[in-house]
């Protein structure tokens, strides 16, 4: 044992003598897990590449190989690896059996397992340059291991194997990184205690993909052709797509985990998409500027919602489970294998544009792509016959971002040739020039320019390659990563508990898998034809009849997304009708929190209000500037205003802020209000108040025992509430009252009591102020979601 | 002679005698110029129809053929294009035979030239029912005359042939209406001289043709499927199309008057359009309903510009012309015989959607249709092969109304599969099963459902019935025709010089007539083939030379399109840089008219433009309500505001009115604007103010010799105007002064005498307050169109 691990320093030694003129300095490569799956398969031909590439850097190397198993044997497992190492078709054949000899005397194993074997092999690499004369550059640790080992590992490296002060530390991760915000933030934080931000690399092998690496360059080097058209006014929609054929056989303990929404679209495809909307920063090669530009982008994501997603599994995926997983026959996995999300930004650039992601196992072909699909700018005069023909302004008009496999079978970038021929960098990009008959997205190849790489590269060798390089933009920072995870979490959270469609595999699978985007959301285009999974969740149907009135008023419940869209759809009618009588309808809405989701939906799906005869009140208001965040007005301008047409002179803001000071008396901010709904409200009367109730029973800014506002006349009041910020402004209860129509809207577990409650008390404004709503020649209507009414 | 006259009125009174029975009362039908193409071609054989249709109705029927042709040859002429009439192939032939054998019994010929000939025709009628004891119901005259007869034959008519009071007059006038807006509006004023609005019956033929006829029907009949999708998130765009194959030749003479645009586009293709984007009557069968609806969406349309239009001319037209019209070899005809057109609309239905129309003569075929192409909302997963052999939700989904003629020789609608299967009536369109493997509009005709007319009816029968039956909404109202001049006479005015592209004409046009929607407009897809026809405009480049300073500051010069779209364009740069300085751009924008274009293509051309960012003050204002029309802050928000992303804090109109009265001193607006200014513009500098310059060299609402404002403090300013409305507000001169940059846009030959005359002057505010613009630290430029910098 003693002798193997002599002989194997001296190998050791020896090799690296002859490189001890490099006066760049040394770099030590550690890659834990040597023995692994994904370093046998990619990631020791990516470091004998990086060597291959790099041996006349200046930079000297060494690679050592570690895991936890015994030296001998894990010394044994991982030279069986090395000796199958490839050389490259590009590569001349003596040079490369040159390098790979020298790269194998370059190559150790060490058993890391305890604090010890992390200062040993710290001392190992001092020793041996100081002993060679060698300044260290720095040091690489690839992390290969399951994520459960992160941490120990990531503290051995921290206290007992940092390179000495001038080199540099490079710690490598792969993913997952967390499963969701919660877990990724904490994983971070973790990290954090031992690393600094810029130690780390996180790999997402997907920006090692030749074609996904290339399209910022290509948007880059195509400004001239592409700042005119890559906007909303000219791109019909975006297509990111990773299918497999493969399924979760063998991987589902892993996969049980994650689903195909954590596996691909969280990191490969969302990256994907970032590099397509990102705003161009003006040096590409710039990481800091990319990775900016690209935290932006996630900032102009619409959140998604439980419809944004079609969810689907394939039939055999239950069973596997239950095989590989020991579980029981009747157990049911609610884990999706197939996912198509669709995303809108609300960039002036993005805003309508939608951005379709999917993927999915065990479906009827494997290819990746990213597909820019132009809108039909082109009327052609001349008949079908003849257009078919030749080229012609009236066919389709793309940019496709090849991945790899599929009917190409290699990365590629194609754009049609009725869109421009693309600058692309010749040393790395061949033109594609075969006569074959396939098609392609629905074109025959030869519409297309089409290129591929010269040399086709391993997204490994090729991050690696940037690891080397130092160049961060090709890895997934903290505040990226937790970005995205914002991002994602709501659906996963959300779709927890979704109906998923099942699905044979393969050819079979025919329609049953095409979606279609419905109302702001994705549906599949064929009805359900198997039986719901998992239908855990009562139905709203089962429910509705329970009971159609609330203390004495029309009742409508339902789950609190059905019941936001009924609210809307409501709302809308009462503004159609008002229209249709007055030329106009008065809105007047409330602050808080539950509205928030109706006015995004009012925003994102009620095309047909009448925005343009609407006018906009406040029910109530907080003392505080209208920009502040805390602002009623603030909240109902950045979710619904902003993205209607309402005139700017329909738009009521309460006068909460006069003469530079807030909610001073002397400033008549209430007779102001007042004054304005005589002045333009026919008799002061809403055609509709929206207003919410709080756990005490308050209502607009009409609290318990209020001085103010609950009797007397119908105007504007400054009242106190309990908690900050106190000072309020509303419509006093007689005012409400004299409206034509009352919303409530009541949502949350958080809400049960008080809903219990005010079923069961009478009109008691002093105690509820609630229950003093009861417009005097109006209609009251409650929408109450079902946990506010059944807990 | 007499003899004819007495035997011919014998036989007429002989066939009516039989139907004396009826009760409904007698209907006489007039229809002038008798002889002429059109009554040959249609008209006759209409109202043969209509008595098919109508012998049991219980109206009795005379029809007076008439013209200035003297009786004998008139009469001749008449009855032999009589004896030709044709039954349709549906009527039984027995019946029909008698039927024409009454019908030519009841048809009489009058020559119709002065007053005491139509004085005689009424007499003859009146003596006549009342020799038969018959109620006159009512008289139709229907004009098939040259539009130069109108006026005289409207007058003889009105005072001479008008029935007697109870029964109605109904006068049916054939197109030409006018040739422009000014000119339609006059002809509409003489004929109100004669007829009231209801009695007059202006023909569009392609109200009556069965396709067009029945796209209202259709959206009624099919709200359940249309109602989600009719509008701009679910089209992608509509075309409007009427191809011909034949030339103009031999109706030159006509053709070189009117042109393309006022022969099809203005009338038929606009109808079309009408019932295409109209918002849906509840009732669409009540006529004054769809005529308001039709006005309205009038009102709705963007105004068309030079470049919203394509033009071409077939080569053989202009030796046409020069030979039919015995011109000049050199003549140069600038008359469009192809046109395609760019509307939108910006309802909310339809805002974004683009509506193509298209029409021209010399075309490879001949067709017209209009067709509804909806947006590809689908994703198929699986791959391409399994989607081209069935239905897919990804195939094309259009709805096309099918005017006749082209592949289909036949009326149709088509619904392609994948979207609904259409509710149409049984009786009157009837299911096409055919197997043919004809593919239209991109798709196998097997992937539409198709219908055809159960009974193909000619336009003009269908006209004739619904003049018959008082359906008004088959007609052209004059509201709804001035609304339609109103519409296209801009773009005819502007393009009165705009070169027109010549094709060869039939197959040889090939690509040359493609065209695309480009930057707002539209342009052929392949360069200028040939030269330009008509280049008698200097191009500005001949000019851009001339100076490039003005009063010793910047100066841009071009024509006032092209200026304006610089001057956006420099807006837009001075925006960007702005924001990425300091993360706001504080813009001041002056009122008046020049602005406005200014406006509009910002707000349609310049989505990158950092809106929310952007501060908007005003440079001036009027004292008046901000919801007045004669205020700036109205206008901006008419032609800007309301269709871009500002958010509401950020705009700033100026507080004219407070405390419900205008620009009272002590409610001290003023101060209240500065105060504004200071708190939130660093420094009180403005990033961009843009002014404009009054013929007397005002500039802002700082006129000569104003008391305030030109010199003093850097504030806000009460001035008075020498025009109503006389109260004003403004920025001062030192304010503007403080700027980073000043843009001053001078436009139209109106300010030639000022521009001359300022280029000369030295600072002298008091005189000229324009001169005392000169911004201390910031940077002045001029953008001058040619008009005022060269008369």
């Amino acid at each position: 044992k003693m002798l193997g691990r002599v002989l194997c320093t001296v190998l050791f030694v020896g090799a690296l003598q002859s490189l001890a003129k490099a006066s760049q300095g040394h770099i030590s490569v550690v890659l834990l897990g040597a023995t692994g799956d994904l370093a046998k398969k990619y990631l020791w031909q990516g470091l004998f590449q990086l060597y291959m590439d790099q041996v006349s850097s200046g930079h000297s190397f060494t690679f050592h190989g570690a895991a936890l198993t015994a030296l001998e044997p894990g010394q044994r497992l991982m030279f069986d690896v090395l000796k199958k190492l490839s050389c490259p078709p590009d590569e001349a054949p003596n040079r490369c059996a040159v390098l790979k000899d020298q790269f194998l005397k370059l190559s150790q194993y060490h058993q890391l397992s305890t604090a010890e074997n992390y200062t040993a092999l710290s001392r190992e690499i001092e020793a041996l340059l100081h002993q060679e004369g060698l300044k260290e550059a720095g040091r690489i640790f690839y992390f290969s291991v399951p994520p459960f080992a992160y941490t120990e590992i990531a503290h051995h490296i921290n206290s007992s194997c940092r390179p000495p002060p001038g080199a540099w530390l490079r710690v490598v991760l792969e993913k997952p990184f967390g499963h969701d915000l919660e877990s990724a933030q904490q994983l971070a934080a973790e990290l954090r205690g031992f690393f600094r931000e810029e130690e780390m690399y996180r790999v997402d092998h997907y920006l090692g993909k030749q074609a996904v690496a290339h399209i910022l360059p290509f948007r880059d080097q195509n400004r001239q052709f592409l700042d005119p058209i890559w906007n909303r006014h000219h791109v019909e929609r975006v297509e990111i797509v990773l299918k497999e054929t493969v399924d979760a056989k063998g991987r589902t303990s892993f996969y049980e985990q994650y689903g195909v929404i954590r596996d691909v679209l969280q990191n490969h495809l969302t990256e994907a998409l970032m590099f397509l909307i990102m705003e161009l920063p003006a040096n590409v090669s710039r990481a800091e500027e990319v990775l900016q530009h690209k935290l932006q982008s996630f900032q102009s994501l619409w959140g998604l919602e439980k419809n944004s997603a079609v969810l689907g599994q394939y039939q055999a995926y239950a069973s596997q489970v239950q095989e590989e997983l020991q579980q029981a026959q009747g157990y049911v996995s609610t884990t999706p294998t197939f996912a198509g999300v669709l995303i809108h930004s609300d960039s002036l650039r993005w805003e309508g544009v939608p951005f379709l992601l999917t993927s999915g196992k065990a479906l009827d072909e494997r290819v990746g792509y990213a597909r820019v699909l132009f809108k039909n700018r082109a009327y052609c005069t001349q008949s079908e016959t003849l257009r078919d023909a030749g080229p012609s302004q009236c066919k389709a008009k793309q940019i496709i971002f090849y991945f790899g496999h599929g009917a190409l079978n290699t990365p590629a970038v194609l754009v049609s040739r009725n869109l421009f021929r693309p600058v692309m960098p010749k040393d790395s990009w061949k033109e594609v020039l075969s006569q074959s008959d396939l098609r392609i997205f629905g074109q025959p190849l030869s519409d297309y320019y089409v290129y591929s790489p010269v040399r086709e590269r391993d997204a490994y060798s090729v991050l690696i390659s940037n690891i080397y390089h130092g160049r961060k933009d090709f890895f997934i920072t903290t505040e990226n990563l937790l970005a995205s995870w914002g991002f994602w979490t709501p659906l996963l959270d959300s779709i927890s508990h979704q109906p998923l469609r099942l699905y044979p595999g393969g050819m079979e699978n025919q329609h049953l898998l095409d979606f279609e985007m419905v109302s702001g959301g994705l549906a599949f285009s064929l009805a359900e034809p198997a039986e719901l999974l998992n239908p855990t969740r009562q139905m709203p149907s089962d429910y509705k009849a329970i009971q159609t009135q609330y203390r004495q008023s029309p009742l409508v419940s339902a789950w609190s997304e059905d019941l936001i869209s009924q609210l809307a759809l409501d709302m809308e009618e009462a503004a159609v009708r008002s229209v249709a009588r007055s030329g106009q309808f008065h809105l007047a809405l409330s602050g808080g929190s539950s509205p928030v989701i109706l006015f995004q939906r009012l925003a994102r799906h009620h095309y047909t209000f009448p925005w343009k005869h609407t006018h906009i009140w406040l029910v109530d208001e907080r003392c505080v500037p209208l920009t502040d965040s805390e602002s009623n007005f603030f909240s109902l301008h950045s979710h619904l205003l902003q993205s209607v047409r309402v005139p700017y002179f329909n738009i009521h803001p309460m006068p909460v802020h006069l003469n530079r000071r807030l909610c001073v008396e002397e400033d008549r901010g209430t007779e102001l209000y007042a004054k304005d709904i005589v002045a333009l409200v026919a008799n002061a009367s809403f055609d509709l108040v929206l207003l919410g109730v709080g756990t005490d029973g308050h209502t607009a800014s009409l609290f318990p025992r209020s001085e103010n506002g609950l009797e007397g006349a119908p105007t504007v009041v400054l009242t106190e509430s309990p908690v900050k910020p106190h000072q309020r402004m509303s419509l006093s209860l007689p005012l409400i009252n004299k409206a034509r129509q009352v919303f409530v809207l009541v949502l949350g577990k958080g809400k049960h009591d008080i809903t219990t409650l005010l079923s069961r008390v009478g009109h008691e404004p002093k105690k509820w102020p609630i229950s003093g709503v009861s417009p005097s020649s109006g209609q009251l209507v409650w929408y109450v979601d079902y946990e506010a009414l059944l807990g």
